[in-house]
């Protein structure tokens, strides 16, 4: 493969946040006026309506303080970060976790994607990928030359889990995929998977000898009521799990780019190998930040998870009453994930109509799977009542363009 | 090629700032008693020693302060940011730069260099990479699957440039090399490439029209007396280079993780749509940062080159008085390249026995080629006296191991 073809099939213009880069797109098919209203930005969660976790600022400084030694860390990030990350991270998963040979700390957990999908899949590897998923799995998988096996989310057809389509993640697994890489519960339905799906998946991992990338990066920002299991906690292997959080999103840190990867020892040492020649480590001062997460002040996560489920549950409403609209109840994360009823105009310009028509920002379905191009995107940790007001618009560009 | 031996080829152990990672490595081949002294870390440059420039912390604070803007921007930087960049990074270099399809914020210059490889470099590819180089630049080469075809720095039989062997590149170049990779001046010897060098280059890179991706990391620590010639500068095709820099050398920025490169649209626009699976942008708080690059208070950059030109001219020194030592004086950057005389144990032993019996930390000759195995590199940006008394103790150990 040419670097051109490469490049070719890795799009960037549909992903989040590069709508900026496409300019004004709209043309003559477009219908009525502008509404007018506050823009929301759908694609991105908004760190101004939801701020970041008290202290992590401070703790940015005193690692600017400390100086180089918190500079120049190991590449998989300072140890006695490590250390009391291993500890906070252990509690949470339940679990154990190897400070000194387990874990690294990335730039994002898109950096820890990025370096588990390159550790475990090389050129012609199959792997499983869910579909639909966050948008960045498959296009790692195709960066790497491996071969994609979709398995289905039956998501809007089950009220228990995920609806993962385990029959046929057996039959992938069974045909040789070696790596599974899927989210819980940041997929764009936001559905959280049962400890039953959870059980196969590491009965199916270890009876394959699978290796199983699970990208937990929203899996504290649970609703009410919600159950979640940690496939490192099951009867499965540890050297067949590597686990991806992040601060990212719940927490709203973004801005300093950490993430974290543990689980495997052997895939976390090709991981650090391969970061010492694709950015070194994750920025030195940001790292003492991750000192500060699942360390917030009492009572600051219920707090953020009440204003989240109460966005939730006011968009949830506003999609049902759209006839035609199918939408389920998110489990925990902050993505909603709509289908809209058939439209006169291709999904695509209807993106682009929202954003030029109501300013309203959202990702195309097709991102995430080829079969959800009907449905959007919405990130709604935002700002309350604008986002219930940019769903308002949405609904009545849908009346406008509707079928 | 298998995961496994992708990975067993991308040896980490030697690499600068792993040590903490190897442990105790002595045996009973050593001699001697452990000397006393302070410990002295040359594989980087000592932050404390010499501080980041003055506002650094102050614009990431301001950046912070922006919020979401600041924390979500293109993958490729906030434009605003690389705005002002382009301006600069022009008037530095001596040519234009397009601020808006020319120029990429990355997490370092490891992270341009790691792009700008994957972005120009397909399996089966051949890549011209100097010997001796940034060690990091073979092993990009290598994980792309590239086929690395090596031409010669005769940097220590010249006193004129570089030394590089331009009859050595034509014949790559003619030999099918369609990628040129090399550093100027943060090569491990610190020396600048000449302007009939870099006229040189930028003919050949015409004549066979290959891309030139040229890392000048430590261009503006420049010694008294010695001119840099730019090659974006040159006659040669825009869309022929990429130049890299960044500020975490001669700045001592290093903690923020940020790089620019800059040049060819075409390369760049891949970069970012890899940078946004790798890790979706630089920190972005960070880039605020970026603002108070090359645009230092008055005198600041004197200063600095000067404490540096003071720490070069006494480690030569001291290095020339070890009989059978051969040592370059650098031009630019803070590297010294010591070729060391002949020993009774092998470079890996001295640098480990440097490392436990003297508390002085190098970088082995080979991560740089194979063809300087004697050589050890220093990175010399550190404590004036303390880093005197290091190579001290070197040549203490250069006489207790000589063969």
């Amino acid at each position: 493969m040419t670097v051109q073809s490469k490049f070719e099939k890795l799009g960037v213009d549909a992903a989040p946040g590069q709508e900026v880069r496409l300019g004004a797109k709209g043309g003559t098919w477009m219908r009525g006026e502008v509404l007018s209203g506050r823009p929301v930005d759908f694609s991105h969660g908004d760190v101004d309506a939801h701020e970041p976790t008290p202290g992590a600022f401070d703790a940015f400084e005193a690692g600017v303080r400390t100086g180089g030694a918190q500079a120049y860390t190991e590449y998989r990030g300072a140890m006695a970060i490590r250390e009391g990350l291993a500890e906070r991270l252990a509690g949470f998963t339940g679990a154990s976790v190897d400070a000194r040979d387990g874990l690294i700390v990335t730039p994002g957990t898109q950096g820890a994607l990025f370096l588990a999908v390159a550790a475990t899949v090389a050129r012609g590897d199959k792997v499983a990928i869910v579909q639909p998923d966050y948008f960045a799995n498959r296009k790692l998988v195709e960066f790497f030359e491996g071969e994609m096996m979709p398995v289905q989310m039956h998501y809007n057809s089950t009220e228990d889990g995920a609806g993962l389509d385990l029959n046929e993640l057996e039959a992938v697994f069974r045909n040789g995929a070696k790596v599974f890489l899927f989210s819980n519960p940041n997929n764009p339905a936001g559905v959280v998977y049962s400890s039953g799906e959870i059980a196969r998946i590491a009965a199916l991992a270890s009876r394959y000898d699978a290796t199983v990338i699970v990208d937990q990066l929203y899996s504290r920002l649970r609703y009410e009521g919600v159950a979640y299991t940690h496939l490192r906690a099951q009867n499965i292997a540890a050297d067949n799990v590597v686990t991806i959080m992040g601060p990212s999103k719940t927490e709203s840190l973004s801005g300093y780019r950490l993430g974290v990867a543990f689980g495997a020892p052997a895939i976390i040492e090709r991981m650090e190998k391969l970061q010492a020649i694709v950015s070194l480590r994750a920025a030195g001062y940001s790292q003492a930040v991750l000192t500060t997460w699942f360390a917030e002040p009492e009572g600051w996560m219920e707090t953020r998870i009440a204003a989240h489920q109460r966005i939730r549950d006011d968009l949830v409403q506003s999609f049902r009453k759209i006839e035609g609209c199918d939408v389920r109840v998110p489990g925990a994360g902050s993505y909603l994930f709509p289908q809209l009823p058939k439209l006169s105009i291709s999904p695509r310009d209807f993106v682009t109509a929202l954003r030029e028509q109501a300013a309203v920002t959202v990702t195309p379905g097709t991102e995430f799977s080829p079969h959800t191009p009907r449905s959007v995107r919405l990130n709604f940790s935002q700002d309350h009542a604008a986002s219930v007001e940019a769903v308002r618009r949405l609904a009545e560009l849908v009346e406008r363009y509707r079928a």
